[in-house]
């Protein structure tokens, strides 16, 4: 097989070795075309290895691995940052004449070229070796409740990100440069505004469901047998409109959703014995993620616009099916018999209305993984907060776990008595990853945002949800968002599909009328 | 993840964009074993992604692949054709200096550079493109039986790969060239003799087990539950000394072995309700296979060495344990009781004497993936004397049916009444794999040939197998075989652990001392 492929290749024109010093517009936007689709190659390669690692590898697989990954990471970093790579983009930006995905691709991938080459690549070793650390001084702190040790990792990490926040540049905030990294172009200045909102409206919410009548749950910690919940799970997948043609689920620890290719788009879960929701609610956010990647339009497929525009346009697509279809009242009245049916026992004597009441509890508690829809933004406030005063030097690191707990104090009503609960929770920081967290409550106010505009469209959502007719759905998101990948920005996706930029309305709007029948507010 | 690979790619000295033009000898050979590192780890990312086109991958996700396998495929093939892996070949060959190890991956480098560089691009572009439309036609052909409309692909195959045979050079037999491929060094002056002697001397033994007393074996055709079979299949790989840190087991309709990297080598295999035999005698082939490479030395990993040494002595192994270990009395007598256990209804009445001979039936049959290993070698006879024809230009390729038929009869006594079952059933021809038939017999040769040599060093070699006791066994596979890699030519193992070359005599020798009593011969 393998020869066919090379021979395959040595016929195609093109490739990355050709030079087109002389070359026109079009012949160059070939080539730099099949330059990118030969990055997207590498990255193909390198997502299955990582799936592959992270579900199927044996334990004494990982130093090959490891070299395999670092060999192909590198390959691919070459050419994003390579003289070629700039004289096209050079020459391509220049052209008046260009298509619009080509067009599209040269920014994208300009983006990525100046990422890649503003910083030094002494200070980028620098960066890569102190995370590696700090990741590992963490981890011993957590474990140890011993924020001090990993204070001034932490000191340093946020110092570093400073300098690189000047190298990416800003104009008003360095945490705009950091945002920037995950939310092409989202600054502190819009976040402010809209994150202030949700967390006093919230934190108002939350007071009043504190007073109301608090829904039993205790049945779903019955022992729902791991085999028939991951059959569930599959059928569940299925009505969705999840296609198995173009992917699998399979269990790891930490559910993720992968696309190793056009076609090849793989999500996992976990069952947990004990806990029914973890399993199938964590496979329907992950078959959130794969809807929205398994509709990109396959015109894009090769080009660096064929994935999801930006972590908080992707992360609406995990919430919208997991929160606003599968914790929806309908959405149960439907499929309660069918899960009911499939696990008789543990659900003798419960309603439809019991379950859906069970799996929509809003309970602070202080652990952000762990939250439900409604606190889960407050722990992204606290976490928005003080990224913004580490970035932009008005926060020592030493005062964080007293910070922390006085903000969860006021907003979620409790404080951890340990830094393992509080600030040492999220391996985030340790890992450099500043500005990442924001895009989690963006994905929610999203989420609601684009439902309420669905709702335009397709008057009759509820019922379509009650009678587990998904296809509406699914076609006004292909059309609004998925086909595009990222052909449009994150910001062009909300115009377009919901005629006003990311705002909070509509999520408080949901919460409001959601939460006051369920907890008789 | 992926910033730490590249960071310390960056921080490494090598990797194959060094110049090395004023360098000394020595930092040409780490440059030389930085390329041919970089090349091992291609071949990681490639083994991988097509371990899971074979055993996980979506059905859609094809094309992505395809193009995946297809670009690193031929980013490998560029690296060992390079015009600078060509000066490190001649530099380093011209060493007087140079360590074993860098100097046997010179070699097998130079073998590659040569095999690559000296057909001709276009020639090569042509046969695989031959070959690809050749497979398709062989395959309607195989379907209609239709040997006719296979014939003028056949002889485009054949002549394309004599005009080869001249690129690549040989001394005597253009077939030479062809085996060489698989079996580095191998002559068609070297095989006749073996090989006619194999033939001559199975011929007769079958006929005398024809006459003999045939063991029943219908019960084997019962009812096996694949759920109980897998479970089995496992349990007998890890009595075998298959490293499950360093491996895995799956299913595909053709059970494979393939090495991923150190620490990971992976096997398949199929459950068949109706035919006990296919999984767990499937399963102790490839494990023989995996029982190689898993035991490699750990100092050849990222060199071109660390792989089985040939075709011949990789078949050798899974033969070996598939065979002269698995389907020996004392491995029966030992592990029956557990079977038989472990499918109590099936086996009911069922004695170990009556299982063990139940798996060594012998009967001739057309079809040479299904042949038992008595008849296994004459299968591989008839299509050694044809491919050699062939090659030699000596046979018409309109004459091959009847030749076919002509050469079943006589070593098998049975003959196809149409081609699909005759000169039809392999792919190999379509694919142009010439000279890759014979590896399987050496394989059977060469594994009786080490029982012999290791019975020198452990005489009591079956009561060894007969207690479940392998680790002697494999030890002196390792030290003899498995460690060493590509490190020793297939010739030198050969010799150096069983004192001569590949012959005959052993294998002739454990058919009649095996079969004799077994068909009260």
């Amino acid at each position: 097989m393998l020869f066919k492929w090379i021979a395959e290749l040595l016929t195609r024109r093109g490739g990355y070795e050709v030079q087109v010093s002389s070359g026109t517009t079009a012949t160059t936007r070939e080539d730099f075309r099949a330059m990118v689709k030969t990055m997207m190659d590498y990255k193909s390669a390198l997502d299955l290895l990582d799936w592959d690692a992270q579900t199927q590898m044996p334990e004494q697989g990982v130093q090959a691995r490891s070299d395999a990954m670092g060999m192909l990471a590198a390959a691919r970093f070459r050419l994003s940052v390579s003289a070629q790579m700039q004289e096209y983009l050079g020459e391509l930006a220049a052209s008046a004449t260009l298509d619009p995905v080509t067009r599209r691709m040269v920014a994208i991938g300009q983006r990525e070229y100046d990422r890649n080459c503003k910083v030094p690549e002494a200070r980028f070793q620098a960066y890569v070796t102190l995370t590696t650390q700090a990741q590992s001084v963490w981890a011993k702190a957590r474990e140890e409740d011993d924020f001090a040790s990993f204070a001034p990792w932490l000191l340093r990490v946020i110092q570093m990100k400073r300098e690189f926040a000047e190298y990416w540049g800003y104009d008003e905030h360095p945490y705009d440069a950091m945002l920037d990294e995950y939310e092409p172009g989202l600054t502190v200045a819009e976040l402010d505004a809209t994150f202030a909102l949700v967390r006093d409206q919230t934190v108002q919410l939350l007071d009043r469901i504190r007073k109301g009548r608090k829904p039993e749950a205790e049945f779903l910690q019955r022992y729902f047998d791991p085999a028939r919940q991951r059959d569930f799970s599959r059928w569940m997948l299925g009505q969705l409109g999840y296609d198995w043609r173009s992917g699998r689920l399979d269990e790891t620890a930490h559910p993720f959703c992968t696309t190793i290719g056009h076609g090849d788009v793989r999500i996992t879960t976990r069952y947990l014995p004990h806990f029914f929701n973890s399993a199938l609610f964590g496979a329907i956010h992950e078959c959130g993620h794969a809807l929205y990647e398994q509709n990109i339009s396959g015109e894009l497929f090769g080009t660096n616009l064929f994935e999801g525009t930006s972590m908080g346009i992707h992360e609406s697509q995990s919430r919208f099916w997991e929160n606003i279809v599968g914790r929806s009242e309908s959405f149960w009245e439907h499929y309660y018999p069918a899960l009911q049916s499939h696990f008789p026992d543990q659900l003798a004597g419960v309603t439809w209305r019991d379950f859906y009441a069970a799996v929509n509890v809003v309970e602070p508690s202080l652990i952000r993984v762990e939250a439900d829809e409604v606190t889960y933004n407050l722990h992204i406030m606290v976490r928005y907060e003080l990224e913004k005063g580490l970035a932009g030097g008005d926060l020592r690191v030493a005062d964080l776990p007293a910070i922390w707990r006085e903000k969860m104090q006021a907003y979620l009503g409790i404080a951890p008595g340990n830094d393992r609960d509080g600030v040492l929770q999220d391996v985030h920081w340790s890992s450099g990853l500043f500005g990442y967290f924001p895009s989690y409550a963006l994905g929610n106010l999203n989420s609601a945002q684009m439902a309420h505009a669905m709702r335009r469209a397709l008057p009759d959502l509820s019922a379509l949800i009650g009678r587990g007719e998904f296809a509406p759905v699914r076609a006004w998101l292909t059309d609004q968002v998925y086909q595009h990948g990222k052909l449009k920005t994150a910001a062009q996706i909300m115009m377009d599909a919901t005629g006003e930029p990311t705002n909070a309305t509509y999520l408080l709007k949901y919460f409001a009328e959601k939460y006051s029948p369920l907890y008789a507010l």
